[in-house]
């Protein structure tokens, strides 16, 4: 049986993400030490020190290792799916510490910039935002124009999301979940295949 | 010249609603009371329990005395440009403290229902969301379709503003409204127009 200081490889990394992700629901950005996770995850500072410069380099390292990556269905063809499961996805997140973690960043951009900075790589890793993976794959496959894709019709899925939980405390479900796509996300991404207006009479 | 104590009627309450938000800016809401918010508008206690039963009664007031209602452009047709000024009337609303005290009791919301319904009734006169009044003006017109003017529509507005305030830690400039009202609103809400579908066909 391996002790506590016998963890290593990839075990002891998550053990280091996990400590870091309640080190800083604890104390807070302002309050997180290497001190404070190595205590946390009973292992030396040093074994912390070997690796990341910083308590932000191991959080920011935390966050990405739990940030999930959209995966469309890969023979169907089901964009409606898709995107319902993306959005699904968002919400699995969101139920994660590092979603607060990122959340704890945002709402103290001014106070850390290099942190903020360092969530944008990881996004930007990670495929943007939820949704934008999947309608980019849409895209590529000639379903969808690609300059319907921007910033503001990528953002709609995690827009109406967080607002909702915003506004109501609570998760959205199913039903909400649908309609986000059927009412907000697909007409957007169509209005783009057909051009409006006088242009296109 | 009127003292201090002299104040009455409108000029009175509009000192008291600026004190309560100074107050609930300082003090938070776990600590807002009567008594401050008396010492810092520089009058008796028992003025204030005259009108308000509680700090939290007379905060709501001073929240939805700040909460400007939509005006559709009263001749013009201009779904588009009336939709850009709403966006624009959100953004000013923004800058208010009234805004930062709705963000604080939503942000607290489990602690304090009463405040949170309280907040709901003054959305719900002013006309729920920002462009959802101008959006009704042009259902009730003809121009548009009032089965699109579903919550989810209602909510792009306020939704993207509040996103990419998050994301940036600013405000959008009139590009980005301009983008969010042609790339979002506008195409849900003319989704609703001609149906699509299987069965359109």
């Amino acid at each position: 049986m391996a002790s506590r200081s016998r963890r290593r490889g990839a075990e002891l990394v998550a053990a280091l993400h996990a400590a870091v992700l309640a080190e800083l629901e604890e104390a807070g950005l302002g309050r997180l030490t290497m001190e404070g996770v190595a205590r946390r995850a009973g292992t030396a500072k040093t074994t912390l020190y070997r690796r990341w410069a910083t308590p932000g380099a191991l959080l920011l390292e935390a966050i990405g290792a739990a940030y999930p990556v959209e995966e469309p269905s890969p023979a169907a063809d089901d964009l409606r799916g898709d995107l319902i499961r993306a959005l699904e996805l968002l919400l699995e997140w969101s139920r994660h510490p590092s979603a607060r973690a990122v959340q704890a960043i945002l709402t103290e951009r001014h106070r850390y910039p290099e942190l903020t900075a360092g969530l944008q790589e990881v996004f930007d890793g990670a495929g943007s935002r939820f949704t934008a993976t999947v309608l980019r794959h849409y895209a590529r496959l000639g379903h969808l124009d690609p300059a319907a894709l921007t910033p503001v019709v990528e953002d709609l899925g995690e827009a109406l999301v967080l607002k909702y939980g915003i506004d109501t405390g609570s998760e959205p479900g199913p039903d909400r979940l649908a309609e986000i796509v059927d009412q907000a996300i697909l007409p957007a991404v169509r209005a783009g295949r057909v051009p409006t207006g006088p242009e296109s009479e």
